[in-house]
This record gives structure tokens, C-alpha cells and sequence, in this order.
């Protein structure tokens, strides 16, 4: 995993590509590697669907090795829905096999000189890319099997939907998964919009013929990661709630909390949360004769599980079994408490390539604007088909809860750096509020997810309710964070490893035992760090300064209920969280 | 003219109202007095629609006054397009008649419990405030005639049409001219969605058994204004071609200059031009038996009489004759050289209450987003009419050129501070790209008007296709007009002033004899220092940077033909302009 493939797509007679050697980047992967291409090749203040914007795809260090966990895969660029630098973070297979296949990154680059769609296929032989234009505004789900049809049941899909071709700021980029199917999504930031933008509808990876990644001391590299996994079988989070009832067990938890957003942010708890909680779900996907939740990863190499198939009333497969957040923005976040309901929204949402955190809050947003009623699925489902349809009504809702809120005329808009919160109120858990409000990300819960201490204690308790000690708590998280996003580990492994200092320690010696290093814990924050950096510089030159480091007025103004309470972490506060 | 009328929209049972003393605020008129407003008491950081919002209107120092020149409003909030705080200006009669009625400022402030519409009616008696639900999503033309039918013909109308009701961020305050028709807006900025946002429809003004505002020392005053009139008449622009051709004049001038922008800003000439000039224009107009132009001020008090009548093919009024901007941004600016379609878009601007100049760069925008064929004039005139009847498109094009650019996913968006740039290619006259890149307000002409130095020479000429000057120039500039948007003067005065040093002593002469103040040139100029320094920290203090101070990219890069040149004035004279 020694290589970059670069496209560019502004060549005159089409994409031409060229391979090189990592050079300056080597040692970097995934979030490490996105975000250092982006600082260093992209000017800060180019529009986002322009020559200038870079679109990265990189499998993280340990990808394509036999690390457990170690399949996510990073998306970099200049971000169309926030202007500042991003990150997206998708499982499914791909970033298994294009380690693999020896490439670190895809960078596509440029600007097509003429309004084509292209595929792009990579395999042990090299990349062959090729125009099509049948797949012109084709939903992911015709995609993928369109491409199976072509190279093969052993392949996996990176590809586009509508919305990224119509480059919209909500759409996303879907990875397929372990059923070849696109279900799993670099959703954030409109990361779609900017693949749509280089003309680029579907990458295609098949790395039959290669092996898994050799570590550099296979023993130690064993041992250790035999310890690692062990470590998160035992912790009841990663071990237990998550394979039971994937992460939908959130549902009644944070409801619990008063801290669920409910109805556009309006309320902290939804009474229709017993309905499309994680235990419900799993209960109708076991009924429905699936094989139910707690047997399923979303790529090889898992070992959480997290991941199910959600079935209709027939029996007969709907998508994926439906992830907390997106259950809470279609369900709770626009007051609908109807699973299936929910289920054919996420279909929708995977189908056309769109980030259901940022759809379902954009909704809410409309719905608040009048557009509709909250509660009503189906005027839902209709709005979310007009974005497949490319309809003005679906480029508005496709460009994400901000710009809803504008062309709506809408106060409540719950957005940072104009991208909408997901599924836990700053105000009921006032650590997920430092995050939201600092990230370089906008909005973001993994991008530092101090829910886990707020709520569940993991790393030691902190008070929901209290600013005490919050800018600290996501100040460490999102450097741990950035850290993680750099191995292509899964994020969930940090239930375990904050916990479990044995645990920690087995995923170290696992990066050693595999590249030959000897890190440290404090080179890990040192790499955390480093990264946060590059992106807070990138985001400070392309214009954002501290006033953008903050949650929009009301949620300091309009108390929260249950609880009654508003975000009380002072601005002061905020602006240290980045002081290291 | 020494009390504040303040109307609290948010209490109980309705719109409360109360007089009450300029306190503070005396000695300020006009944009002074709305800045100042704005400055001390909106926060810099809420919501444009939300409740702490203010809209205020203001007339100049010297409206009511026998000044010439002096019927010019200010309306000054926080904008819903570009974040930051503004001024927009208009003529029409109701400056003259609230100067009269003794008031400095209309303030309307709080936010509406329910969903209802209001209308204000002041006379000399005092101030009445009722609900009235039929005026519901009415157009100004139909508003106007309403309020003529009961408050009868002497009176002057400050409305807003569907555009504001839906809060749209482009949408303007209609204030109605001298045949009592709502021609004259307060256009930039989206201060009709604030006035919307606040459930005000319309307020009525009766000047009836008001007399004209005596000066402190008439015999000065008098005399002053005699001079200051024979000032403005010997002048070459406002004594003749701004008369005989209105502000159309300007068409065949600034194409000529090769800075006329063709087609969302992708070339500097338009073929088409000659079929829309002001001197086609005043032929058309004549030819069709009305009064034609050369006869008509916007309000009582013009002695520059630049307006005019547009009559359709069937000799029927159709709208007032059209302004530069307006036919440039309906026209050129979207390949359109039919004056009739472009006059039918001037209408239904004026009656949906809509910003023509936003509303022109939106649609071509739109037209390179592949919504409609550059030229196709039926094409525009069907998108501006789903704006009046709020559909999802018409919500779209009604929130400005930024948004729609975001929504259909294009790259090429003139805008600063989300706000559209007016009829100057800042690459072909660099000075007015000074002004847009620099002013508080967001890409605006108005604010500062290099124009007439970079082309006609006004003050010395410069070079409009060099960088030399122009920050000097563009700096000079804003600070007078901040002044001259103080006193209730049209700008076009600056034209005389400029060239005029015995005009310009003229009217700080009419200022004094009507003041008995004695205030020199240097005081103007502090003043006008003053003024921009309270905005620049209200803009500071909302997240404005210098970044915020730039052109988009584009403008350094892509050259603009037919002098094939690229905007080249550096980010560190532009960051020089407000260093006073």
C-alpha cells in the first residue's frame, strides 16, 4: 500500500490516470492522509465543485491487513456543505481491498472538459477507466448490480447516486458491503457532490489474486491483535448492546437522557421512541425471519457486528439494518415513530446517495418551515424521492438543512458551519456540544463522541448536564479521534480502549506488530494532533475563525425540556479546546 | 423630526406601539441613524428573522426640509442575505412626508406571537395599528391601491409584497413614488424578509396639515440650495444625460467600456445592447405617447428628474421607466435584449417586492445552471412569477444568486458577503471591485461608486483596467456616501460634487442654513468615517474576516473579454481600504 492513483479528470479526451509513489505522505493513511493531501494540494478558498478541489479516497494504515476492525475508509476534500476541510468515514469493503490492491489513495483531480459519466476499474492488473453514460442519474442500488453484471460477484463499488451528480451539498459517496450492496456511506459534507462534480459515477475494486497485507513482525502482530480482539469482545458495549441490537440500542438511551432531538430540536424526548428503538428494531428483524441482528459485520475483518438486514412486511430485503442516527433524523427528528417508514427512507437515502444525518435534519428543518406536517412518513418519503427526482422541492432538501432553512425562511436551524447536528442535543449532552461546535468538521458526534463518558460513563462519568470538564473531554476525544480515523480502525473500538487500558495498549502493539514501529500512546496523540492541525490551519485559510467554533444562538437561549436547561459551555471555553 | 416611533410586534395581543425621544441618537438621519441603531442594539450573532432583530426606517437629515434632492429613505436591520448589518437606500415620497410628520425613525422590533398580518397608519394625529389578513400574500400594486381606498390619495405606502411575507432573502420594501405607485424599493439585502419576519405588511403615512420642515437660518439655507440646485443642473450627467435617458444612459457606456456583464459575468459585452440603451428606451417611451422621461423625479424635491414612465405596446402603464441595473440584470446579464420582456420583470419585481438587481443575478445563475437558455425571456419572466406564487423554485430564485448557485451546484456565483454583484464587471472597472469586496454591505455599487472616476472621470480619472488608485479611489468614495446616505440626498448628487467644488461647499451650506450647525468639509468626512466604523465592528463582531473582504476566486483567474483581464487589485490594498 505504497501507491497513490491520481485521476485527472480535466485531460482532454477524458480521465487519465497515473500512479506514484506515496513520497511526502508515506506513513500516512486514511483521515491522516486525506487530510494532508487536501491541506497541501487544494487552495483553502476554491469553490468546492471546482478544478481546484481535490476528492481523496483512502483506506486507512492497517486496511487490507488482518487487523480486526480495520476496514473504514476515509473521504477527503474541500467540502461543498461547510466550505472548510472534510473528512467522511464509510465501512463495506472497499478499503479492504484497495489496501490489498497496494493503493493508499485515489485522488481525483480537475475538471472534466465535458459532460460525461465515467467508471473507473482496479484490479491487479492495473485501472482501466472508461465513459458511460447509461448510468446517467442511476440510483446506487442499479449501480452496483450494473457493475456486477460487468466484472464480476467478487468486486466492490464506490459510487454515486443522483444527488452527487446533481452535486448536491447532502450527497453522499456509498462504499458497498459485504452482500455487494451500497449500503454503507461516506455521508457527510457532500463529499458526493464533489466525486459528481469530476464526472466520476463508480469506482470498481476487485482484488482477486492479491493477498492480505503481510505485517512486518507477523508474531507479535498475531499475539497482539488476538489480545485486541479479545478486549472488545469483553466490553459490554462493543461485546454486548452493539451485536444485540446494533447502534439503535442509542435510541432509548438517549431518550432517557432528555437529550433526544425531537421534532427539529424542539423537545429532548420523543413518545414514539419505544417504537423504533434498537430493541423493537431487532425484535421485527428476528420476526420477520432475517437472520436478525448480532451475526453481521459491514466488512470483513469486524468483529463488533454492529450491522443487520432489515426486511419489509414480506419478508423480503428492504436495506440495512437502520443505524441510531438515521432512525433518530427520519424518526424522532420529524416526530415519526414508523419503523418501516424509517427503513424506506434509509433505502431511499443509500439509493440516491444521500447522508441521512443531513436528510433527515433538513426535513425537520422544512417540516418547521411548513412544508409539511412532522409525523407525516409519507409526505416524508415523497420529499425524499423528489431528491431522486431532481425536482426544485428535492435540490433544496438535497442541499442540506441549512440552505432549507434559508429558502424556508426557518429561525431553528441546528447547524454548525452549515452542517445539521446529529442525534443528541448540546443541551442534554453538553460535551457532544464542544464537539459539534469545534470540530473542523461542522457538526459532527464521532468526530469526538463524548457521549460515551456524558452518558455511558465510558472513560470515566462526566455530568450531561454541566459544562464542568467538557472542553477537556472532547479537546482529548477528537485528537484520539483523528488518531483512530488514520488506521482505518472502526470508531466503536474506543468503548473498549478507553476503558480497557489492555486493550489500548493491544491496539499499538497490533500498528507495531504490523508496520514495524514502536509508537507510543503519546505518539498516537502526537499523530492526533498533527492531523487536527493541518485541518484547523486549511479551515482558518479558507476563512473560519472562532465565531465559527460556536452552536447557533438559540440553543443558548431556548432552554431544553425536559430538563429545562440550556448549552452552557462558555465561548471561552470553546476556544481552548483547540489550545495544545 | 426628533422622535423615534418604536413598534413592538412581539407583545401580547398584537403590535404595540410608543413615541419616544432620539435621546442618544440625535443628530443622526438616514443610514447614520440606522447604522447606529443596528449597532447598539441588535446582536451581532442572532438570527435575521429571529426576534432580536430590528428593522428600522429612517429618513435623511434633511427630509421634510425644502432641500432639493432630499426625499431619500434608509432602512438598516441585519440581513438575511449576507449575515452582516445594512443599509438599503430608496426614493419615493414617504421620506419627505415621516420628515414632516416629525418623525427620525420607524423601529419595528420583537417577534409576532401569532401568524397574522398588520397595518401601521401614522398621520398627525398619531399612529394606528391594525390587523388585516386580506392583505395575505398580495402584491404591492393591489396593496397600494387598497390603502388609497381607505386612507385616500395623499398618502405614501411602505409595503411589502409575497416575497417578504415568505421571508425571502431577497426581498425588498416597496415605498411608493409620486403618481403613488409602488416603484421605488429599499431593494438590497433581504430587508423586506425582516420587515415580513416582523408580520408588518404595510405602513401608511398622511403628511396631511404637516408643513415642510423650517430651516434654523433660512436666508442661508435659502440661498445655499439656489446654488446648490444651479450646481447640479450645469453638470454634464445629472443636468443632462441623466434627465433626458434616466440611469439607462448607462448601458451603452459601460458596454462600451467592455465591463458590461454578459451572461452570468462571462464576457464584458453584450451584442444585444443597443436594442435595451436608455437611448432606445427614451425612443420606445416617447414613440408610445406617454410623457416620456426628462420630466420625472422619483419624489418631491428632484431637480435631477431621472425617472420616467414605461408604457406597453398598447400605450397602457406598465411600469416606471426602468433602471440601468434593473435592465442590465434582467437583460444582459441573462442574454435578454427585449426592453418590454425586461420591463414586465421591473413590474412583477416591484409588485412581488423583490430586489431586481439580486433577483437578475439569480436568474442567470440559474440559466447557467441549466434551469433555462441564457435569452429566453419567457423563460425568466415564468421563473420570477413561481417566485410571487411561493413555489419551491420561486423559494429558490427569492433567496439570491448565493443559494441558488449552491442549489443547482454552480461554480460561477458573483456574489460578496452572499450578495450579488450590480451592472460593473469588477475586472473591467477595477474600482468598483474595490467597493465590492470591501464595503459592510455585500457587493454593492452604491456604496461607494468608482464607476464614474474608472469611466466618466468624475474626480479625476483613473485607469479602470489598472489596480493604481483604485483602493484610494474605492476608500474616499465609501466614506463620502456613508455621509450623503445620512442626509436624505440622492447619490447622484455625487456627480456635481465631485467635479463641483463649489457645489460640494454648496451643499454643506444647505446642511448648515437648514442645521445651524457649522460643519466643514472634514466634519462630513468624520462623519462618514464613523459610520463605516460602526458597521465594520458590527460585521466583526457577526464573523466577518478580511476573507470576507475578497472577490470569489474566480474573478483572479478566469479573464474577462474583450480586454481578456482578470480583477488585479492585491488582498493587501483591499485590506488597506478601512484603515483610517
Amino acid at each position: 500500500m505504497d501507491k497513490i492513483l491520481r485521476i485527472n479528470v480535466g485531460a482532454d479526451g477524458g480521465p487519465e490516470f497515473k500512479t506514484e509513489p506515496l513520497g511526502d505522505y508515506a506513513g500516512l493513511g486514511g483521515r491522516g492522509l486525506t487530510s494532508a493531501i487536501v491541506s497541501k494540494e487544494v487552495p483553502p478558498t476554491c469553490h468546492p465543485l471546482g478544478e481546484d478541489n481535490k476528492l481523496i479516497i483512502a483506506p486507512g494504515l492497517l486496511s487490507g491487513s488482518a487487523a480486526a476492525m480495520s476496514g473504514r475508509i476515509s473521504v477527503g476534500c474541500k467540502s461543498p456543505l461547510t466550505g472548510g476541510i472534510k473528512e467522511a468515514n464509510a465501512g463495506g469493503q472497499p478499503s479492504q481491498m484497495l489496501g490489498r490492491l497496494g493503493y493508499a489513495a485515489i485522488v481525483l483531480e480537475g475538471k472534466p472538459k465535458a459532460k460525461s459519466l465515467y467508471k473507473v476499474f482496479i484490479n491487479k492488473d492495473g485501472v482501466k477507466i472508461s465513459e458511460d453514460n447509461s448510468m446517467c442519474m442511476m440510483g446506487n442500488y442499479d449501480v452496483v448490480d450494473k457493475m456486477k453484471a460487468e466484472y464480476g460477484e467478487k468486486i466492490g463499488v464506490i459510487s454515486i447516486g443522483p444527488a452527487g451528480e446533481q452535486k448536491l451539498a447532502g450527497a453522499s459517496i456509498a462504499f458497498s458491503d459485504m452482500e455487494l450492496r451500497p449500503t454503507r456511506h461516506a455521508g457527510r459534507g457532500g463529499v458526493g457532490a464533489v466525486m459528481g462534480s469530476k464526472g466520476i459515477k463508480a469506482i470498481v475494486v476487485d482484488d482477486a489474486g492479491c493477498s492480505v497485507r503481510s505485517p512486518a513482525n507477523p508474531d507479535a502482530f498475531k499475539a497482539a491483535n488476538k489480545e485486541f480482539v479479545a478486549g472488545l469482545r469483553k466490553h459490554p458495549v462493543s461485546g454486548e448492546g452493539m451485536p444485540a441490537y446494533g447502534t439503535n440500542v442509542l435510541t432509548n438511551v438517549i431518550n432517557e437522557a432528555g437529550a433526544y432531538p425531537t421534532k427539529n430540536f424542539q423537545w429532548g424526548q420523543f413518545d414514539g421512541c419505544e417504537k423504533i428503538s434498537g430493541e423493537t428494531q431487532a425484535e421485527t428483524e428476528n420476526a420477520r425471519g432475517g437472520e436478525g441482528s448480532a451475526t453481521h459485520g459491514c466488512h470483513r475483518g469486524c468483529v463488533i457486528r454492529c450491522s443487520g438486514t432489515f426486511y419489509d412486511k414480506d419478508g423480503k430485503y428492504l436495506t440495512k439494518q437502520v443505524e441510531y442516527e438515521t432512525v433518530w433524523a427520519h424518526g424522532g427528528n420529524c416526530g415519526i415513530d414508523d419503523l418501516d417508514a424509517i427503513a424506506q427512507l434509509d433505502r431511499l437515502d443509500d439509493d440516491f446517495g444521500l447522508d441521512t444525518i443531513e436528510m433527515g435534519a433538513t426535513i425537520a428543518v422544512a417540516m418547521e418551515g411548513g412544508v409539511a406536517e412532522f409525523g407525516d412518513a409519507e409526505a416524508a418519503i415523497k420529499l425524499v424521492k423528489e431528491v431522486g427526482a431532481g425536482t426544485p422541492m428535492g435540490k433544496i432538501l438535497g442541499s442540506g438543512a441549512a440552505v432549507a432553512g434559508k429558502v424556508f425562511g426557518v429561525e431553528r436551524v441546528p447547524v454548525v458551519k452549515g452542517q445539521a447536528m446529529p442525534a443528541y442535543d448540546p443541551r442534554g449532552i453538553m460535551g457532544i456540544g464542544v464537539t459539534y461546535a469545534t470540530t473542523t468538521m461542522g457538526a459532527d458526534h464521532t468526530a469526538g463522541y463524548a457521549v460515551g463518558s456524558n452518558i455511558m460513563g465510558t472513560g470515566g462519568k462526566t455530568d450531561p448536564l454541566s459544562p464542568e470538564g467538557q472542553a477537556e473531554l472532547s479537546k482529548n476525544l477528537q485528537i484520539a479521534t483523528a488518531a483512530i480515523d488514520s488506521t482505518g480502525m472502526c470508531l466503536f473500538i474506543a468503548f473498549p480502549l478507553l476503558d480497557q487500558p489492555e486493550t489500548f495498549q493491544a491496539l499499538i502493539d497490533v500498528i507495531n506488530g504490523f508496520t514495524g514501529a514502536s509508537l507510543t500512546a503519546d505518539d498516537v496523540t502526537e499523530l492526533g494532533k498533527s492531523i487536527l492541525k493541518n485541518e484547523r490551519e486549511f479551515n482558518a485559510a479558507a476563512g473560519f475563525t472562532k465565531k465559527d467554533d460556536r452552536l447557533p444562538d438559540y440553543f443558548k437561549k431556548e432552554p431544553l425540556g425536559p430538563h429545562n436547561i440550556t448549552f452552557q459551555v462558555s465561548d471561552e471555553e470553546l476556544d481552548q479546546v483547540h489550545n495544545y
